[in-house]
Order: structure tokens, then C-alpha cells, then sequence
């Protein structure tokens, strides 16, 4: 997805809110934003949203020798949804169709993002997000590919939502590669936070050898695109994997919350929606 | 006020909100968006909000060529006040307190603002300005200054907010001189829009002489400057009258709402709180 103009401020919005999250000085704070306007100023054609996001964390772990900001927040979310799991497996257990359940859960899950929004009722959302008619819905076709694919590849997004993922796991017929970011950026799940909930014992986990908040595979390991490409089926949490690979031909599936006007706009849905919607070549 | 790290993106996002209101092209946007990152990017050390948002607001009457964008919402925002004029008489004529409550009415009709934030409920925020504790609170003083002043020099604000501007007018008790700017700028007030509501009948007109979301002195005329030096009581509505006068001595009293965090940092008091403060020297 293209980087629109409305992304501008909030991308700046953004860069201020991480720089605080590093527990940046003014000074420093200062010259993460005039770094961030420095970016935006230049943007070359065609960059995407998580693309200028990468560059804007790097700036803050530069500027403030953090290298994990988020790393707080994220143990945080882990705990809370691990203290949620027995009701939440109580929900898919009394369901009658527990595929989707599980599935709507993993994209109740997806609310779990300091980018766009970070205030929200947790609850509140996984109760909306169980019964709301799914905005974007190309389910019954994840369906059947379901019956036809041999594995998944499942491309992970935040943490605490990864707690989500797993149960969504669980409920998938067919063996599942779990894809991690190369290394902390935002809240962005990573190698140690699936282990962390035991996503290990349900999927084997890789990581893709970014460190993206989304999927850029130019900037992925050659391992990671070599499984990319020969996977027969992919399943994409989050905005960030959708505004990087919304324009790649691959037989992906992407799940989400819509967290922003924009990509609402992109995708013609409202924010507070659900997506799952086939991308090109799924 | 300074202009706070928060502000930047909040600027951009206005500059953005200013581009459509003036129905720029796709390109025109982009180069208002381009020429606002590089007024933030270069900003001379103690700028003002207001100040910016005169830059950002000229960029754009320069870039597509309509000079005052705001026209049709603040005529639209004039015709929903007026058309609720009788109610709001009526809760002043059976009122205790005739001047609070209109002042309490003048707070909430500051809520008319398209910078901050242009999504509000005018009559729930008119129900919540008459109850609700005024946050910073010297309404006690301005009216011992009220006993003792003899005229009161009136700096509006914001067209919507003028009209309930008009009715803490016809309470107060003192000849009162009502500013507008110079020249049509975001939704501000102008000769034009507070003749149009017949604040001639109750006051004084006289502009600014500046085209600046707030009052910065230097920018006005000296026959305002004058005006301003000689005043012994001035009431100044809205924030970006705070943000340019807060640190000017002069017998001044802010009356706002306290619509974004940082003004509400600034001045210790929550976003959706009402304000009467004394100014320095008021």
C-alpha cells in the first residue's frame, strides 16, 4: 500500500510517541522529529507506511541507545492475554464452529498495536469482534484452500496478539511455520516472545530477518523469501503485513483489524472493522 | 505558549485538514504537506502554534489559490447557533447567575474550532460547560476587575463561537470593543462574519489588522497595538489567543475550553475542561 498524505502526521505522531516510549530527553526527543521531518521530506516514490516506520525506529534506538522501547509494554500484553486464555479457550471450546472463532479471536488480537491507535478496551473488542459481520470476507475461500494446501506459513504481528495466534494455531488443520520479525521494532512479536508463550510447541517458528513492523522482502533473509515464495499458503496478521504486501502476488490471506482511516479507505471498510481478505494471487 | 514536540504532528495533520477544506488536488496536497515539513523542519527557536499555523494556512491559500477555505462551515456553523439562539437566551434569562452562565455558554461555543479537533457535540458540550467545575477557575477575580474597569476589550475567536460571544456581550457590564482578524484565516472570526450575527449592535467592531489563528502583537496594526497597551480588562476566547498572549503582561483573562493535551499540560488541566485565567498583569 502507498504511503498517503494523512500517513504524514500520523507517522510524525508516531516518531514522537516512540521517542517518548525510549524515555528520550527533550534534546533528544527534538532530534528525533526534526530526523523523522527529514524522512517525510524525502520520501521516494512508492515507500510504504512500515517502510518509513523502520527508518523512524532506527532513529529512536540511534538517537537514545534503546534498543527495545517496547520492551516493557510487550511483557505487559503478554501477561495480560496469558491471564485471559482459559476463558478465551472456553469461547472456542463452546463454539460451533471453532475454526472461525479462533480466527476471529487471532483478529481481536490484532488490536494489540502501539502504531495507529494504543488506547483501546481489550475486552471490548474481542467480545465486538466475535459476533460483528467481518467487514472484508474472503473466509469460505481461506476455507477451502484450507482443504487443498499442505502447510501454512503464519506471519506474525504484535505481541500479545501472539498469544492469540496460538490458539488460532491450534484450530488449523494443516502443520504451521510461524514467522517472527528479525529483531525487536515496535511491539512487533520476535523470536524470544513466541517461545516465550510456547507458540514453539504449536508451530515451528522462523524469523524473517527484518526488522520491519510489517513484511518488506527485500529486506528479508534470502531464507525467509525462499519459503515465502514456495509456500502454498500464507496467513498475514496486521496492517503492517498488509501495506507491504498488499501489491505481491502470493497465495496470502490477510487477517486484521482496520485501525486506521486510511487503510479503511484502501480497502473500502470502516476503521473498527475486520478484514480477511484474499490478496493477489490467494 | 512554546510549540511542544506534540504540536509538530498535530500541525501536519491541520495542514492536511486545511488542504482538502480548500479542495486542492491530489498534487497541490502534496506540496502543501512538503512545504509544511519544511516550516517544522526549520523552526526559529520560540515559535508559537498560532504562528506556524499562519504559515501552514498562507502555503495553502498560496498553493490553490482560494483564499479563505473555511467559508462554508463557518457558515454553516453560524446558521446552527443562531438557529439555537432562543434556547440559549432562555437558559440565561432564567439563570441566577446571568453572567456566569453566559460566560459558561461563551466557554462552550469555543469548542467551534476546526484546528484541534473538528468532531464535538455542541449541545452535549453547552450542557457540560453549565455544570461542569470550571478547571482553572478565576472567574472570581474577573469580576472584581468588572467592578472596577471601565470598558472591556473583547478578542474573539472563532466563527460559530462568535454568536455565543454575542450574548455574554449583551451581560456584561461594561462598554465592550470586539477584535476580529484582519483577514479570513482557519475558521476565525472577521468584520465581515461578526457584522453578519449583528455584534456591531451590542459592541465596537474593530479588527487586528494581522491573518493569524491567534493574537501575536507584533503582526497586528498599531492602532490594535495601541488599543491592546491601553486596555484595562481584556477577555481573549480560544486557545491560540492563549498560546500567543500567555506570556504578554497585560490585564488579560483567557476564556477557553482546553481542547488538546498539551495546552492542558501547559496549564494543568484535563482536555474537555473549561478555563478562566488570569493572564500575566491581569
Amino acid at each position: 500500500m502507498k504511503t498517503y498524505i494523512d500517513c504524514y502526521p500520523c507517522i510524525l505522531r508516531q516518531a514522537v510517541e516512540a521517542a517518548r516510549m525510549a524515555k528520550a530527553t527533550p534534546s533528544q526527543e527534538h532530534e528525533i522529529v526534526l530526523k523523522a521531518l527529514d524522512i517525510l521530506r524525502f520520501l521516494p516514490e512508492g515507500t510504504t507506511p512500515p517502510a518509513i516506520g523502520t527508518q523512524v525506529h532506527r532513529i529512536v534506538r540511534e538517537i537514545t541507545g534503546i534498543q527495545d522501547p517496547y520492551a516493557e509494554v510487550k511483557q505487559e500484553a503478554t501477561v495480560k492475554v496469558v491471564s485471559m486464555l482459559p476463558k478465551l479457550q472456553k469461547i472456542i471450546d463452546s463454539s460451533d464452529d471453532r475454526l472461525e472463532t479462533a480466527l476471529r479471536l487471532s483478529i481481536a488480537g490484532n488490536i494489540m498495536d502501539f502504531g495507529p491507535n494504543p488506547n483501546y478496551d481489550l475486552w471490548e473488542i474481542i467480545q465486538k469482534a466475535l459476533t460483528q459481520d467481518i467487514a472484508v470476507n474472503d473466509l469460505p475461500i481461506l476455507r477451502e484452500r484450507l482443504g487443498t494446501a499442505e502447510s501454512i506459513l503464519f506471519l506474525g504481528d504484535n505481541v500479545g496478539e501472539h498469544v492469540f495466534d496460538k490458539l488460532l494455531i491450534k484450530e488449523l488443520p494443516l502443520p504451521v511455520t510461524y514467522v517472527v520479525r528479525g529483531d525487536a521494532v515496535l511491539n512487533d512479536v520476535t523470536l524470544k516472545d513466541a517461545q516465550a508463550v510456547g507458540l514453539d510447541k504449536v508451530a515451528k517458528i522462523v524469523d524473517n530477518g527484518a526488522r520491519v513492523p510489517g513484511t518488506i522482502l527485500s529486506k528479508c533473509s534470502k531464507e525467509f523469501r525462499e519459503r515465502f515464495n514456495d509456500a502454498d499458503l500464507i496467513l498475514a496478521k496486521g496492517m503492517g503485513n498488509y501495506e507491504t504486501l498488499s501489491e505481491v502476488k502470493a497465495p496470502i490471506f490477510f487477517l486484521f483489524q482496520v485501525k486506521c482511516p486510511i487503510i479503511g479507505l484502501d480497502i473500502d471498510a470502516p476503521t473498527g472493522s475486520t478484514v480477511v481478505k484474499k490478496g493477489m494471487g490467494g
